[in-house]
């Protein structure tokens, strides 16, 4: 029997790690040889699963991470429609990406036929994350992508939360079951050392790795799967500052309505969010500093939220210690540290940018409900500062429409994150086609490709070139008659019409 | 001045490979910001150079490799036509995989407006291949493709042919010139010591790293790539066996015709070709027998060749020697090795499958006219053989057409190769959209990448995500009236209409 979902405090014994990823392994290449189950099935049954079981989900996941029900009930929602977006998108084959270069007899050399199509890669490791229990975690994005990519998940739980995790697991197995998925199509892998994680990495028949987490965490597995006598790809998500700027302007005009949205998006779930913003640019002037106090009065007011576990609230206490001591740092606002009250309020700090340079310790990360302000002299400023940024999964600009400056700093902010948001906050990120949640290290490990959205399935395919196979050795999504009804880029043009080999 | 086109001889200081990697960084981010040529341009001028040089390049190459006047011309003729497609690659916007998801105000909670399309990275560093000294070489794929994904490249040629290389890098300099592109845009970096490859790796403004060679070599630089403190993508093309599998009623219908393709495959370019068929499973019957014994004739008689350069000769027949000095192998052919006598010959060498297990150092590369016969018992020893195989860039599969072993084996070649070929040969890459030269380690270090075609762009390209950003803000691809009238996946279809805001 596989690790049990009755027993969340288990260890996976670490020689055991490698077998369970060779049954995964073993499993997955039975199925390219003979399907066995469909993909979307499976994910819609998961679906199925989750949301049954909701009444029972969002109480243990409260109690163990101190997250708000109605957030709890909302992200669980948004994992269940997750997995149905996957199970859709595996059924439609749009990211299957299907190309086709027909024979040309009379080119110079003669051009054979070329199809090609992405299949899955094998086994990925997927390691939870401590601040989203049910979509950053056992069914959440990275397993629904991998599975939707057609490969088994082995699967580390996020040690913070291990009943949401167990009971999430048995719905997987049940939903599994029903789809008619080989036993080792999930497995998880309990333990909450750090050899846990490096086994799992290290196990041949793993062939890449998906992580949420700290900087340290991501750094040391992307560097385990590159130290491997095979190395894999591993995409890890790691810390990110978000920053935000907001042009003159725009703190003319909206300074008020910018700072509510701030404080909402610096202390929402106790700012325990990737996309949290951390750093704020602003123009040293009379409207950027009526911006800032307004931001911090509102900071100063907002009530005191409990981190999701005792470990996360004393590396937020350091951090925030670590920022304010800094002798070029001023705090405009920040709770006193109690340990009579281990709830945290929001924080605020400001730094002048002049005093900064690059690869500076103040852009690093903060996790939990604290910002700090980069005073900027003026445009050119600005400009600069943005240069300096590390990378990050998120930036924003707040302008006003008749703002020169708008066009300049999209175009400079895009050069340090992977989404960039105009008028807006980063926090929330919605799943679809066009997400890009990823970004230039240190935001992540794999700045090509997202966490969140359809293309995260791009993550564990690969693809396969046929030359000169006859169509019914071909798989069906290249077939001359496209039975499938794939759109396909056949001859550089993209089309869901069949193919005459005659033409 | 740069390092220039008439020193070929010259080492580029390692304190100086940093600020070069630095001046391509800003000449990239500053044509981001302010645009100031055109990439298909760029390329068109580069191919135009070529071709006009042709009378110039071809003889330098041909004393520099010892590869065949003709051999030579019809790469300079594929480099050409290489660098024309990428061009119109790049004009077309197909490879910038823009998605555009609408805005939904009724949806709970509302959608934003999201798009995103695939931006440049930045720097390359791209590593050249002794074996190509056009098509993977200075102006050859990786540089083609990091071009057409709109980086800079950084070009470090390789020893074995200088002068070619310094030729080549002179044209690209006048191309470029002529395309209005900044001089950072190609800057030559030049040395034989493995410090100036890892030095290079290193640099910070290197974004990613193109390589096609040695296992060694890429194994050194993909793990100095992720050691970096800020990890960059190695995209790495190794060694490949290219396994070749004959069914018996192949064997016993084409038997004569297979050893014909067979042998020209295999002592082609003097075997120095990275899709080489290295591996041959046979099914251990008459029909099989009379293959080996065609095939062993064929090679016996081919005349000697001289390699690309004497150390890799040396290296061919110390490989050749270890491997037929395993115990369990037999040597069919072997041209007697002679000091006098600098050429090579086809060598074929045999083994059991019986006798091969997983990870056999007889799956791996000899890089030369050399091929190894895998002699099976059976199909489904043939089926439990290539489970071992390692990754390679291709697979070939010879059967007939009423061979119900066909579509069983194209699956499973599938799970080891990049490339699956039906009744032909691995060798000769045809350069498309539908192109895979790439596939499971040890071949890549990547394998959902091709480093040919017009997908290897993909290695060098980012997503960036815009979230809510006014029209006339957004990159001109992501505009609501697509005037560049690319194809876009908008809420999931793919078209190439206009969007309309108020739908």
């Amino acid at each position: 029997m596989r690790p049990g979902a009755s027993a969340p405090h288990l260890e996976t014994p670490l020689d055991q790690i490698g077998v369970l990823a060779r049954d995964a392994g073993e499993a997955f290449v039975n199925e390219q040889l003979r399907p066995s189950f469909a993909t979307p099935e499976l994910l819609e049954e998961v679906a199925v699963e989750l949301d049954r079981r909701r009444a029972e989900l969002v109480p243990v996941a409260q109690a163990e991470t101190s997250l708000a029900e109605e957030r709890l009930d909302g992200e669980l929602t948004r994992t269940v429609r997750q997995l149905r977006a996957f199970s859709d998108l595996s059924a439609t084959g749009l990211e299957r990406d299907a190309i086709i270069d027909t024979a040309d007899s009379s080119a110079a050399p003669p051009r054979p036929d070329q199809r090609r199509a992405s299949v899955p890669i094998g086994p990925v490791a997927v390691f939870s994350a401590s601040n989203f229990p049910f979509a950053f975690s056992v069914a959440g994005g990275d397993s629904a992508s991998a599975w939707a990519a057609g490969c088994p998940v082995l699967l580390k739980p996020h040690p913070a939360h291990p009943h949401t995790s167990a009971l999430t697991a048995a719905a997987v197995r049940d939903a599994s079951r029903r789809a008619g998925a080989p036993e080792a199509w999930f497995t998880m892998v309990y333990g909450a050392a750090f050899a846990t994680g490096q086994a799992l990495v290290a196990a041949d028949a793993v062939e890449a790795v998906a992580f949420t987490g700290s900087f340290a965490g991501g750094t040391a597995l992307a560097r385990a799967a590159a130290q491997r006598d095979r190395p894999i790809p591993a995409y890890c998500e790691m810390g990110s500052t978000n920053p935000v700027v907001v042009t003159p302007a725009a703190a003319g005009q909206r300074g008020s309505d910018i700072a509510e949205g701030l404080a909402a998006a610096i202390t929402g779930s106790a700012g325990q969010l990737c996309t949290k913003p951390g750093l704020l640019l602003l123009v040293d002037d009379p409207a950027g500093r009526g911006l800032a106090r307004n931001l911090r009065d509102r900071l100063t007011r907002v009530p005191r939220a409990r981190m999701l576990y005792p470990e996360i609230r004393e590396r937020f206490v350091v951090d925030l210690a670590n920022t304010a001591g800094d002798p070029r740092v001023q705090t405009l606002t920040a709770y006193a540290d109690d340990s009579a009250d281990t709830r945290v309020g929001g924080a605020l700090l400001e730094v002048a940018a002049a005093e900064l340079g690059n690869q500076d310790l103040l852009f690093e990360e903060i996790f939990g409900p604290a910002a700090v302000i980069v005073w900027c002299a003026d445009d050119r400023q600005l400009a600069a500062t943005i240069g300096l940024l590390p990378g990050s999964l998120t930036a924003t600009v707040h302008a006003a429409l008749e703002d020169a400056l708008g066009a300049d700093l999209i175009r400079r902010l895009s050069l340090r994150a992977g989404r960039v948001i105009y008028n807006g906050y980063p926090t929330g990120v919605t799943v679809g086609h066009a997400t890009v949640h990823g970004g230039p290290h240190p935001a992540t490990t794999s700045p090509s490709h997202t966490s969140v959205g359809m293309t995260a399935v791009r993550r564990f395919q690969r693809p396969v070139g046929y030359q000169n196979v006859p169509d019914e050795l071909l798989p069906a999504m290249l077939q001359d008659a496209n039975p499938l009804q794939v759109p396909r880029r056949v001859n550089g043009v993209i089309t869901s019409a069949a193919i005459n080999r005659s033409e």
